[in-house]
Parts: structure tokens; C-alpha cells; sequence
């Protein structure tokens, strides 16, 4: 069997012509990894550590020295030592000016330190070129080839040309450099690593607030109350009944609260009739996670299929079904077929099954390797029009659903109405006012403000 | 909560030691922007204006100078201006003489002039190095820092070295360049950011006849027929009944349009004895786009998927098997098990599951981040031998789905087919005909023209 | 219709300003098209060939001159002939001396040559360059523009110098050079448009075995047992009953076997004491398919929704159902709901479409782009939490499927357990392990090994 060509392709050692010389201090796990690569592309490496004697596990082309020696040896040095050790490079001050040090170092949490350790060595070593690095790269990773998950290696720091430098050795090792601007960048570059999801946060938290609201709503009115009222345990609801009145519901509100920052930011807009003012920090906070919201909304969505797909499966389902036809046959009546209910059901159905579809179409646009090959005009059309489509497609779904008991009063449980209602309000608020706002009086001014007109242009002062 | 990585990571001011300054012209939306994000990068920037007051809304630390003084500080100026008002850059003529000018304009139609704005310019001031480039960018998505569409911008112009630079600039903002040669080309660039979706046009186009025909077919046979002559509505079979008849037949036929080309391709080649004339132009279009085609082939069987998987649910065809549930119970008989049924049944489904689950297949390998980490010889593999097996089992789908009453007199209404039935002319007529290009005396000819070979060289002259 | 933007953007003729002349060697098929791509971007372009005599085919703009002669004139000379025909270069011997031989050729079987084919030509001219490049690529994709697999051109070289060069002009045609390292790298390369998911290999020849085993199995247990017993046909469950009893087991054992080298590679380091000596080469070459494993698991795990799903729809469900509903009817008997049953069958779907949900959003994450978006932190979490989890609950799932007959002996055939109890074997033996590992007397010493931590640092020699 051949093995990956990604991590086979063979490296040869020794025929660099041209390449420079690179120093790294530390034989820790990163630096043998990166020193092992280094050599791989065609560098020669030297390394600089307190024991000069070499371990079998330091690349076999790879010297070995003190640090001052190291050092002198090349312009690139990099430093594969945690920032506690940072203080050992004091005494070196006067053999490192000049030379480029990369920090590649990462934190345990996130805004460790009140500086990053990139400015921490940049003050500890005023004269050298201190350059962020490789932090997001894992020594793992490096050394199998297996880079499944980013190849992309932020680079920060003031001296252009020395960055310059870490980025063509950077692309060198096959991986591809990100240019993030001056040192100050660094905070943010450290804190990368240490990030799980944090556009997904406020998407999981909502979801999970609202999951439980309605968990509990509907437990009190489809188990709780015919358990009081009927004596009937219906306990085994939660597993699917209970689930699949969840996640439409949650997928129909998040989806409608991606498009409730826009309808706010046009009345802000038309309100204050310029575009040159910023929002509220809530509003551009929650327009920034809008994607999330809606792979999120989804999410729900999908499981709402799986759920009401399973339907006919279901064991209680099929009791019920087969009591009705037996108590039917038994009772000597066929009831003839109810063409309004053949309407609703069907209509009710075939327009989920279409909101559906187009919102997975939206969730396939969003993939970065499709949005990044459509233009503006066509990203817009799919997230905008598109995407409004699927929000009135999901409501007309969800309304049709209540059929001619909409509504209707028999279907409060102790004055609970039933949870898809609860469910309508944000989207057809949303809808409602989108609406308002398409009208040409409304629509020309918003037009114009967001091309840069302003009604009182005092403002934009 | 923290934000996007992306538009996060501090950009210094000030701390460039080596950028050289870029000059823009105009102070609207897009130029703000774009300075903006040039001083962020560490580029000097200098506006040119008609009015050198300072507005609060240009960038604190660029220049704002009259067009002449603004232009002279910089090697690369930025026109961002609308054509209209290009005339105003005749009288800088001698001033611009050398520049690289940067044309960053976009029409509002396809095709607006008889040329391009680049082209234009470059004929106003024809001592500059006029080149193309960021037009595809939005001033939103370069302030907010949400490049979620394209990163790429498209760079063109007569000048290397000139364009060469303008790259360069394009890379340190973080963006893509992508060479696409002349000015020539400024056209088609120009063009890039008006189109919606050009190559989808005639896959939907042909869709929507087909869908238009196939409803119109289906509701004369299996509701205005059941109408006339049982007195019967179905009228909502419109919803689901109809929907899911034309979905597959149209699933079908596009899959087998996809394929179709590729057969005329090899019976033109195999006629003319070369592959060194050109096709048709329409066979050329036509192959253009079958990546298309294929895709709202896969739209159309999700659909039929998820409206065949719904129908145990529908009212009306749970009112239908309980009633006849109900009349056997009445006439007290059983029905044994018919083995025959069971097994048309079952191998239908089955084919059917089979031939989606290697369409989606199909449909994943066409991503482009999927599609560029296989080789030629797997992406071939793939659309080709699957895409054939795909049709094939579909094709067979199809044909069982009819099972015994497959081409039998009873089921013409007012002598119409089945749809289905119409649905399976083209993949039949492709899969025929490929079966036959397989046989080794066409196929070893083929094979050889396709190597370069020809059979009467004349022909190549 | 306009026509696919990359394929169409102008790229004009003649207006290089600095673009050195590239030698062609060969007017086949590749060399015309490389040749027509060169031109098109700007690059002079000369043939050497052995009848110098213009064809219609050479692109206009191109001289065609004796390969001597051409050679001359370029710095840069792309070999487009065939491996058997190099030794006519051994007499330019002189001429091609410090020249960049590019050598493009592929071969017809992997390894078909004792060394590849760039070696074979640096040993006949050694004073030339030579650099692998272009073999990636087809003629047809660089003359339509279709570039829809991969835009990448490995490139290898001994020279530095040279490599730049080639790579630049790579990067000039619109694709994207990856730098392979030395020469030595050329077989590889010129393996690697052979390869048909080489990765692949072992997941797929794994997962025939499993199902030829398990489907004689189902076949033993459920056609021809019934048929020897109870003499009944129930041959058509080879269509769907049986197809979705070996893919869900299929699924879960595939599934297991993605996370059980990693428990093996945790019991070899707890029992090493150390990381730093490598695992035995069947752990090593399986942990690298462990994607590959998954991604094939997933595909079962679909195939088994889509059969389920499909349940309702099949006529011997139907009949079976019918008639036990007619039998009860003429037994005028009304079975009451069973609590346990109920609660047993909606927990068993639940769990299943839980599992389902996760595996689908473990197999968008392993999409390349999606991949690339995420930090190693996310990325771990992702495929070790979230997978585990996937796990537990596909396997919770197989085990509350069995109900109330799980391990009862009832279910034995011919002493044979159902299919789906041998499947838990390995998912179970997982995740007991697995659990066992949690425990801080294991984990921690664990976690310490894999930070660098030796027990007996001798063994690092």
C-alpha cells in the first residue's frame, strides 16, 4: 500500500545550495520537530542548547552547540523555550542584536501575561527583530505530515524584513504564511490556539437556553397534564415527541434571528438616516455570528427531518395507527377520504420539505471552498434573497402545521398555548417588518443611505 | 465573547519601515476603505481630492493634498473614481506620466461600453501603467474584515513590473492575486462581479421547461383524467403526488444530459478520424457546463428522496391503507404474502438507494476543496466509471419501478404514457449507445485518436 | 451565456516586457498545449524539434527551430518527449549545460523504472539542472481552462536556483508549485498521477471482506433457515433486510476501528514509559487511514438511514403489517399500548439519529476546507470528544435495537447469535478501554509521556 503522498514525497538532506543556516535554542519536542523539517527543505540547522552533547533524537544533520555559538551562526534564530526560560537571553543581548528571534511559543490559557510573549522577548532583547511564528503549528503534526488540520501559520512583527524572512522560510516547509501586521498582533496570534469555537458560543448557549424553556413547556402540557387530567404515562414522549417539537421550533426562531440584526440595522439606519455611524456593540456583535446562528438553525433542522421521518417506525405510532383501523373494523365504518385535511397535510409537508432543501442549499454556500469561488453579488443573492425564501417557506411550514386547529382554543393546556405558536413570533415579526420595509418609500431612502447619502450630513462629523 | 480571528488581529500603524506610500483618488466609500486597510498594513497613504479638508471620516494618519501633490508623493495611485468623471485626469497627464495607475471601477451592467474602464483610462493617460485590480472587493468586507466570498482578486495589465507591484500590494492586504494577464482582459473582470450565477442559466433554464411540461403532462393524467371520468378530486396531489413524479423524471433526464455530450464527443471524434478539429459550439457550451447540469440533477433527486420518504406520513395515504385495511377486515380474507411484489419492491427501493447514495457521491467530489486533493486519474475515476454506474442504477430504478405493468396498454390515459416512462428515452438512448462505443472495434480506434492519432493527418493542416 | 470566467479571461500576446524566451523539447500533445498556456502568459516561446517545419497545431506565435538551436535560446527547457527517447540528448550534452531541463514525462505503471524518470535524465546530461514539474497536469485541462482537479504542480530539484525558476513560472500559468525538496522526490511525483486513492485501499478491501462475511451470515440466519424450518421464500430480503442489517453493522465496526489504535498506541506508551520510539509499522500505516476508516463508515451509516427510512414504503412491510391488523380485526381483540416497548423502540431511534447527527458533523469536518478553518484545538476536539460520543451512542443504539431479547437465547439460529451482537464486540472492548484509560492512575502518567516525560530515559539512546 503507498502511504500519503503528502507525507512521503521524499526531502533530501544535503543539497541545499543556497539556503541559510537556522538556529534554534531548545531540543524540546517542537524544536527537534521543526529543526527535523527545516533539514528536510534543505536548510542546515543548528542547534542551541545548555548541553552541547547530542541525543539520539536531535536530527543527525544537525549541529549542536552553546547558545552563543548557535547564534552566531545565523541571522534566523528561533526559540523553542518556554516564556519562563525567556530571562536566559538577557546575558545573550549583545550576540542576538540584529538577529531575527521567531517566538514560537504558546500559552497554557487565554491572555495569560498582560503583554504576549512575542512583545515580553521583544523587551527582554531590544536590538533583535522579534517576529511571531509557527505557534498554531503542532510538533505532531510536523513531524508525521498529517497536517490535516491548518497548514496556514500566522506571522507578526514590526521589522518588515525580517518578516519577510520567517515567511519565505515558512513557505519554504511547504506551509503558507499569513501576514497579521506589526507585533501588536501577537496577543491575538497566542490566543489563537488556545480558542475552541468562540463564534459558536453565543449560538450554543441561546440554543441550549431555549432547548431547556421548551423541554419543560412541553413536558407540562403533553406529559405532566394528560398524566393529571387522562392518568396516562406518556413519559416515553421525551425520547422523540418531545425532541422533534424542539428542534423545528428552535431551527425556525435561530433562523429567524439571523435576519432580525438586519431588519434592526435598516431602522437604525433610516433612523438616524446615515450609514456612517456605527451600531451598538449587541448588533455588530450578533451581525458577526449570523453564520453560526444559522448553521446552528440548521443543525436543528436536520434533526427535525430525522425525527419526523422515523414517524411510521415508531412502535407507539404503529399501536395507535393499528387500534384506530382495528376499532374502525370493528365498528362496521369507513370513513370516506377528507379532502381539506389531504390539502393541509400535504401542502403542510411539501413546504417544509422545500424550506428544507433551500436551507441546506444556504448551509452549502456557506463551506469556505464554495463561498470563496462566487462573486459578492451572487453570495448576497443566496444569503438574501435565498435565505429570506427559506424563512417564509419555514413559517408558512409551521403554520400550515397548526392546519384548522390554528389558533382554536381547544388547544390550550391550562392556558398553554401549544409551543409551535410560541415558536411564530420572532419570524413573522421579522417577516412583517422586512415587508414594511421593502415598500418603495422606505426601500428608495435606505437605498441611498447605504450608498453614502446622509440626511443630515452634520453627523459624519 | 471573542471575535473572528480574521478581522481581529491587530494591524499597527506607523510601524512599516519600508512600504512605500500609495496615493488614492476620490474619498467615497471604497477609497476610504481601502486606505483604511492599507495604512493597517503598514502602507503611507495619501488621498488626492478636490477639497483637501480633512473629513472625520478618511483615515487619521493619511494625507488628504490636492490630485497633483498627491500623485507626485506616490509610485502607485489608486483611480478610485467613477468613469464618468475619468476625464478630470487628462490635464495630470504629465504628472501621471510612468505612474502605475490603478483602476478599481465597476459598471453597472454587464458590458456597459464598448471598453473596458482600464482600457479606457489607459487611453487617457497613455504614459501610465494602467492595471486592473480589486474590483471584485467590497469596501463593506474590507472594513468589517468578513471576507466570507472571495478573497481573490483578479489582476490584469499590459505592464509587468507595474502589475507586479499592484500584486504585491494586493498580497500584504491579506487578499489573493490571481494574474489574468493583459489589459485585455479587463472586460471580462470588470464583467466578473455583475454576473449571477452565468453558468447556472441554461441548466435552469432547460429545468424549468421540463418541470413547466412534465406538471402539465402529470396533471392531465392523474388529475384532470380521474376528474372527468370517476368525477374524483385529487386536486392535492399537486403538493406531494405530482411534485415527486417530476422530480425523479427530472433527476433522470438531467443525469443522462450530463453524460449525452461526452457520447456525441466520441462518435464526432470516431467520424472525422482526429480530436484536432474543433467541436461544435454548442457541444462546447454544453460540456462547459455539465458540472451544473449534474448538480441540479442531485437537487432534484434530494427532493424526490425526501418526498418519497414522506409518504407514510401523508393523511391521504394513511386514510387509503386503512380503508382497504378496514374492507379486508369487512370481507374477512387475507391476503398471502405476493413474493414477486415483495422482490420488485424491495430491488426498486434498493436501486434507488444505491443510485442516490453514489450521487451524492458524486456531488461531494465536485467541492472544489474535494476535488483538488484527488488526481486526474481519481477525478476521472469518479465522474466518469461512478457517474456511468450512477445512471445506470438509476436508469434500472426507474425501469423496475414499473415492474409488471412496465409497458403494459392498461396503463395509457387518453393514450399518454406514464411520465416515467417518457423520463427514460435519453438515459436509455446514452446508456446504448455507450455500451456500444465499449466494444473493442470502436473503442481501440478511439482510444488512438484521443492519443493523437489521426486518420487522414491531411485533415490537421 | 457567458462562459466560466477562468477559462476566458484575455491573456494577450506580445505584451511581455520581460519575460525570458522558454524552450519547448517535443510537439506532441503536452508540449503544445504547455506551449499555447506559456505564450498566453506572456512567456516567448521556442520549440526544438526534428522537422523543423511549422504544423497548424504549434501555436502561431512559436518558433520551431533544431532542438540545438532552440536550445540556445532559453535558460528554461520543458523535455515534453518520452522517457525512451532521452538519449538523443546525450549528444547536446554541451549546449544544455548549466541549462533547467524540466522534465515532465509520467509513466505508465508506478515504480515501472528502477530510478524515475528526472533521475534517469540528470544522469544522461549531467550538467544541466533538472527539475520534476507539470506531470500533474493534464494537456486537455491546460488547453480548456477547465482546471477542475487539482491546480498544484509538485516540483522537486537539486537546485535551488533552478526550482525558483520553474516554480515561478508555474505560478505565473495560473497554478500553484508545491516544492517536493531534492530529485529524489521525482518518483514519488511521477507515482502520484498513477495512484487511485491508494489510501483508500485498505478500507475498502476491509470492508468486502466484512460484508461478504456478514451477508453469508444473514443469508444462513434469515433466508435459509426459514426456508429449511419453516419452508418459506424470503429470498427478496437479500434486496433490503438483509443490505441493512450488514451496513449498520458495518458502519459501527468501521467506526471502532477508528479509535482502537489509538488505544493500542496509549497501552504501547503506558508500557514503553516513553513516546519516543516508534510504533510498530501495521499501528503506524493504520493510524494513518483512521480518516479514510471513518469517511467509509459514514457511508454505511447513510446507506442504513436510507433503508430504514425506506421501511414504511416496502409492500412486504406493508402486507405484514395489514394482515396482523385484519387478524386482530376477525380476533375482535384490541392490544393495549406496552409502555416498555414503546419507550425501548422511540430510545433506539433516538439514539440512533443522534449518532447519525454527529457522525454527518464529523465527516463535514474532515472536508479539506473546513478543516483548514479550524485550530488544532478544535480540530482535536472535534474528532476525539465528539467522536467518542459518536460512538457511545451508535453503540447504545445496536444495544437497546436488541430490547428485551438482547442476549436472550430465543435469538440463537443454528447456535448463531444475531449479526448485530458479533458487531458490538469491538466497539464495546473500545470503549471499555477507552474508559479504563480516563482513570487519572492512567491518564496521568499518559498525559506526562506525551509530553516529552520518559520512565526510563536510557531508552531515548
Amino acid at each position: 500500500m503507498n502511504k500519503n503522498s503528502s507525507n512521503i514525497m521524499a526531502l533530501a538532506p544535503n543539497t541545499s545550495k543556497k539556503r541559510e543556516t537556522v538556529c534554534i535554542f531548545g531540543t524540546g519536542d517542537f524544536g527537534r520537530a521543526l529543526g527535523h523539517k527545516l533539514i528536510q527543505s534543505g536548510y542546515p540547522v543548528v542547534f542551541g542548547s545548555r548541553s552541547t552533547q547530542t541525543s539520539s533524537l536531535i536530527p543527525k544533520d544537525a549541529e549542536v552547540l552553546s547558545h552563543a555559538e548557535a547564534a552566531q551562526k545565523a541571522a534566523i534564530i528561533i526559540i523553542a523555550i518556554q516564556r519562563q526560560h525567556y530571562n536566559f537571553l538577557t546575558p545573550l543581548a549583545e550576540i542576538l542584536h540584529g538577529k531575527v528571534l521567531v517566538d514560537i511559543s504558546n500559552n497554557l490559557k487565554i491572555n495569560q501575561y498582560p503583554e504576549s510573549n512575542a512583545e515580553y522577548l521583544a523587551q527582554l532583547v531590544p536590538g533583535a527583530k522579534v517576529v511571531k511564528a509557527f505557534n498554531t503549528v503542532s510538533a505532531w503534526a510536523l513531524q508525521s505530515g498529517t497536517l490535516d488540520a491548518s497548514r496556514q501559520v500566522f506571522v507578526c512583527g514590526d521589522d518588515m524584513e525580517a518578516k519577510q524572512m520567517v515567511m519565505d522560510t515558512v513557505r519554504a516547509l511547504g506551509l503558507t504564511p499569513l501576514d497579521q501586521g506589526s507585533l501588536l498582533a501577537a496577543q491575538e496570534i497566542e490566543n489563537y490556539p488556545l480558542q475552541l469555537f468562540p463564534m459558536w458560543k453565543f449560538p450554543m448557549l441561546l440554543s441550549l437556553g431555549l432547548i431547556a424553556f421548551f423541554f419543560f413547556y412541553c413536558l407540562i402540557r403533553d406529559v405532566i397534564y394528560p398524566y393529571v387530567y387522562e392518568n396516562k404515562d406518556y413519559s416515553f414522549f421525551i425520547a422523540i415527541s418531545i425532541t422533534n417539537r424542539i428542534c423545528p421550533i428552535l431551527a425556525l426562531i435561530l433562523l429567524a434571528l439571523v435576519y432580525l440584526p438586519g431588519v434592526f440595522a435598516a431602522i437604525i439606519q433610516l433612523y438616524r438616516g446615515t450609514k456612517y455611524r456605527r451600531f451598538p456593540d449587541w448588533l455588530d456583535k450578533w451581525m458577526l455570528c449570523r453564520k453560526q446562528l444559522g448553521l446552528v438553525a440548521l443543525a436543528f433542522a436536520s434533526l427535525h427531518v430525522l425525527y419526523t421521518l422515523v414517524i411510521p417506525i415508531r412502535s407507539f405510532v404503529r399501536w395507535r395507527i393499528s387500534s384506530q383501523i382495528v376499532s374502525q373494523a370493528l365498528n362496521n365504518k369507513t370513513e370516506p377520504l377528507d379532502t381539506t385535511n389531504a390539502w393541509l397535510s400535504d401542502s403542510y409537508l411539501a413546504l417544509g420539505i422545500l424550506g428544507f432543501f433551500l436551507f441546506v442549499l444556504l448551509g452549502i454556500t456557506s463551506l469556505p471552498s464554495v463561498s470563496n469561488n462566487v462573486n459578492w453579488r451572487e453570495f448576497r443573492f443566496v444569503q438574501s434573497k435565498l435565505g429570506y425564501l427559506t424563512l417564509v417557506l419555514c413559517t408558512a411550514h409551521t403554520m400550515v402545521y397548526g392546519g384548522k386547529w390554528f389558533l382554536s382554543p381547544s388547544s390550550y393546556r391550562w392556558y398553554l398555548p401549544s409551543a409551535y405558536m410560541l415558536s411564530l413570533i420572532i419570524p413573522c415579526t421579522v417577516l412583517v417588518v422586512k415587508f414594511v420595509l421593502i415598500f418603495p418609500c422606505l426601500d428608495k431612502p435606505l437605498t441611498r443611505i447605504r450608498q453614502g447619502w446622509e440626511r443630515n450630513p452634520q453627523y459624519s462629523e
